[in-house]
């Protein structure tokens, strides 16, 4: 009986885990409803996906778009992300959505990248200034001041922004191209990294003193996702 | 002189006619910008683009999605798509949006595919009875009621519908995961075909009588895209 | 042995289901064939494999696609499918076959889409009218009369069918560009769902009497496949 | 004027080659049908296409697949392609086929190599030993002799064979995953390449001595395709 | 005469721009060879390409990769690229090649992402501390120090860098799954980029005073690609 | 209790193989780092990955590729491949390097293809006599003899080799498209398989005395990777 045991715990062990990753553009199948709240400590490249029998109208659903995203913080903004997280169904189809709220005078959703996504964005409410920068050597800065009903491109893994230059909050839905786009918020990952990056990287590529660096590195990187 | 002309004017010939196809999802440069206003006569899988020194901020933007189609016509729903033909900036890079207006009691998008993208809609306004029917063998119909900030998924290539079943107008905005989804509406295909399809093939497949699908045939399919 | 009992029962319940998805057309070994009749209730993007080591030539292999298929049922047609449902090595390769039997004086495979692959068929006897339709706006009928020896292709995700015209059997080997095509019968999925789809949705795409709506959706719709 | 006649010439000189290459196998529109005929001098991944509204069912049809080929040759089998040389219009779609004739008593399609697709075959007649071999380090042998109606995979890149092993004439029909699969058969790429090999690399490549090296790259190397 | 003149000029204007895409991951041919030098002002999803009748042994060749680059500027490293661009038969490839020179204590290849390849390096000679952050939200540093003989991956999308923590030059070649990886240096293309970035954007992203942020703006920054 | 112990018999035979297969080009999350050593017999396209929050540097290192191949075999020449198999964060990211070492006067890598991959390689030392040869019909052999911080590429599936016609040791690195690109060395996967090939089909194939290629078969043939 000891090695049934022993099997068992090993595979309990392996079952304690979670899925962390996300899932394929290319269906081989009608959906692969992605197994979110799995126990398999092992994983794929995407997610694991349930008994296509077993999916049902609420694998492909969710609820609260509606509602606005708390912008009370330091940048003034927030993400409701409904990705492959929020809606399993999404699994292997390459495509999500967001809703991106922003606070009045400056609310700002900062430099970013979707390191798996293009992103194609329509106002619903307020006036936004975006803008993405081209790749080297060029970094051409391309920039629009959006009102309701405007749309706009940000190709797949340029730096880009949006901030709120209304006075009054502004609402905006963002399409990805991918059932997980990913998000590298740029000052947060260069200066808030866990652990910080080498004081002597970022002095030299940003052409800060040192002790600012250091004390950039102290600070609180909010994430708006 | 003759050998000039001539060539000149094949060449002349050659331009006169404009691109329709559409463009890769997988960029193989920051952008692409699709040439549609091109005169070429030549196509190649997607589109052909533009210097990309002499993109702009125009050809990543479009405006207009927060005005309401119209929808006075026999389905009662009208879709304004903003794929790579609004934007060329969408070229090669894999996604797009649309807007869906339906009118109140019944305005319907009718069952259709989209045989190149998954399509994700969210519902700004009103109250859609939306599905999707899964592949042979089972056909199985997949169902939801949706209100405002609900979201929903249909996977690519699966016919699905929406029907307005409230006493308001309903609006919806979809994403795609394909600069150019295409749209298939499987009623006006099969009998709105031009050339009509042999009603034989039309009589059997759809266990109809054959003046049925003699005056079928005879009908104005209109074509809501 | 309480909790070794009860993950064993776990996984007992786990193994209990089957495999239904496909498999990737971008090999990343030299073959990985599925295991079709694994017990495990977890699925991927395709399917999972055996250890290649284990390979042998009957998981590459088929027989009997020289013997004629039944088509003594309402459309007068039969597909026999050899996918990767057949031909486990089939799994992540991109391609699988079918043979077509059509009775006489008008079996037909009816209007359908495979919306993972294009299909190429060649004509071994009889004579068959095939065609498809363009997608929307045009949709433009493409239509050819094919003898034996006669080769035609369908592209991905446009509705098709073939018409035996003749007056003795007729027989076609179909070829598609994915181990795992897909099948929508239209009628079928449209009519013939599980549950019907509701009756409001086809009486206005369709422009039918709610009547005969209902009339087609208590019929029964044979699938071929 | 001298300008406009240089420029004329240079184009004309451009126009006067011809295309080469094949197709992609991600359509991004219902199809992108081949210019196989025109002079342009410049190509793209896959080839160029003509306007899709001037795509006809010729485009997407070959006659011709019904006769057998000539088989006197000194590998006794010929290959009759029908992929986007032959079809324009599977440009951009994925697959293709081919008739494989054999003739009685040792008829050999010899070992090669499509590096750009799987390849399924269908027996029609005869009897066939057929084979692959895995890539290193097993390169295990995998064969299986095949009867009429018996389907057998070769996965893509691998090198393998059919060897007609019956007493009457054997045909087969072969489907590809790709528009243009490419083929690479071994000893004549090897021994019959042009110019020939550097002898020393094929004397100690192969464990032959040089005198027959030379002796193999003085032969001729037929081409069945 | 006046017409072919014009359309002449034309075609002249349209000749006198250059090409600047990149390649398809996925060949359909053997090969397709970058027409780097084409006079051509319409692009493509990656670069149009040579006859391949035309193709020779030099389109696949680049010499000089031996050649230290020259690391005396404020960064302390310079990058020697051979993609698509110094190789143009890597078109349509997915593979290209850079070497990274370090000046010795502290010369740095600053924070930057390859939007569409990962990297592998292996260093030459010297000591590197190198490292990548992953996305939101956790943006853990992943470092390492290497030693010659040292290889490292760089995950495609992710923020990265290689500092010399060494007294003596460090070298390292550098692999990409790309034809055509791109460069986005963070630094410069936050605070270089052409026009500059509204401050405030800056200021509330990197949490920084705005006189710092402007002074950074004004500063000049050098690319070592 | 025997169900149970019967359960776990079977999931423990099930655990005790070893993975073999590769990872997929289209990371769906920053990384997905291969379980090389897990015990699980169930495989799929790539490779199972570990919790990514277990990810650590180690996961994305090799060392060592600054030690010499031992190239004293019949060949001469030894590869060191550094693809997901001794770098299992390679898995889905596409790309690996290789080291290869050749013996002076005739170190040879023998005609091979890799199935999945496309190769760059740079010399680091000595002359190489390098090539590869066009797929069918026309076989044309592209060669070009490569001193030191010279780069040649050799296509994706065409078959190529090097030869050290130098006095001294040469070394090169070659860098794939793939994380796990496949090698297929002509001669021994030909001449050396297991079990062998029916000696018909290569003494038609290859031209030889029947004699000649048994004595071929019965040879050893070395796997210089």
């Amino acid at each position: 009986m000891k090695g049934v045991y022993f099997l068992a715990s090993f595979l309990f062990l392996a079952l304690a885990s979670s899925f962390a990753s996300a899932s394929d553009p290319s269906p081989l199948q009608d959906f692969c409803v992605a197994l979110n709240d799995t126990k398999i400590a092992v994983f794929v490249n995407g997610k694991f996906c349930k008994d296509p029998m077993l999916a049902k109208a609420e694998d492909f659903f969710f609820s609260g778009l509606n509602v606005p995203g708390n912008t009370s913080n330091q940048l003034g903004s927030k993400v409701t992300p409904v990705n492959v997280e929020q809606i399993p169904g999404l699994n292997t189809l390459g495509v999500s959505l967001a809703r991106v709220d922003f606070a009045p005078y400056g609310g700002l959703n900062p430099p970013h990248t979707h390191p798996r996504a293009t992103e194609i964005l329509v106002v619903l409410e307020g006036t936004l200034y975006v803008g993405f920068v081209t790749s080297n050597p060029d970094n051409r800065l391309i920039t629009k001041v959006l009102y309701p009903g405007d749309v706009f491109v940000f190709p797949v893994g340029l730096i880009h922004f949006q901030l709120n230059i209304g006075k009054t909050n502004a609402v905006a839905f963002a399409a990805f191209g991918s059932q997980n786009p990913g998000v590298i918020t740029i000052a947060k990952a260069v200066f808030g990294s866990n652990p910080p990056i080498n004081p002597d990287v970022l002095t030299k590529a940003f052409q800060l003193d040192k002790n600012v660096v250091k004390y950039l590195q102290s600070q609180f990187w909010w994430d708006n996702n």
